[in-house]
């Protein structure tokens, strides 16, 4: 069901100095801050070779990101996101597996455009997991 | 500097529960358990499409992933592993950029056979960071 890795999410304290610091210090293609109002986020995406990093930093007063940055205030890794073909297909056999989805159950657009769902880390090894459709 | 993201770890409480929902719900191509007594690890690779997950469960009692446990009882994401060309070279750069490297500071070898360091989270946004020379 799951295909390739889309990105790795990171919330960051500071989004400039993380977007510097993957940019000069660790050489990795650094794009520009991008507002997602809808997820209450600005991300800013690292392009490696094989996948992507989003950096993550709260936009607006409730963002989801706010709360983790309360307990990790230096930042931490916050999910990880697999692709899949077919979002509600793929959201219906884990269901029927015990998992629970997160928010409405129902994809919303994601930060490339495309219907995204989130899992719950307490069926996922503690792992915050969405899933894309591409 | 960095290249492809080589690896996501995530520690899991049940290594066997883990790898089942890897591969029977998620749909995953998983391989089998290897012990990795140098790292404290018994690790499980699940192959996706451009990059792989490292399930990680501690082996023997100084296990560097049973404090992670401790903390995070249903698991969680442990750290990230980015490949680079030369480890020293990037080990020198990132020293003289005032990031700390874990341990003796020297290359081990790691899972795959091949020179590994660890960078200090507090240096990453909260990210324990994995190089791998390939």
């Amino acid at each position: 069901m799951i295909g390739r890795l889309n990105h790795v999410a990171i919330a960051v304290p500071d989004l400039e100095a993380a977007s510097a610091q993957y940019r000069d210090t660790l050489g990795a293609t650094v794009g520009a801050p991008q507002d997602e109002p809808d997820h209450g986020v600005t991300v800013v995406f690292i392009e490696l070779p094989n996948t992507k990093i989003e950096l993550l930093y709260p936009l607006g007063e409730d963002s989801p990101i706010k709360g983790f940055l309360d307990k990790n205030p230096s930042g931490g890794i916050h999910h990880v996101c697999y692709e899949v073909d077919d979002i509600l297909a793929a959201r219906d056999k884990l269901k029927e597996n015990g998992a629970r989805v997160l928010g409405s159950g129902e994809p919303k657009i994601g930060a490339h455009g495309k219907p995204v769902l989130f899992l719950h880390p307490k069926d996922f090894n503690g792992t915050l997991v969405e899933l894309e459709q591409v």
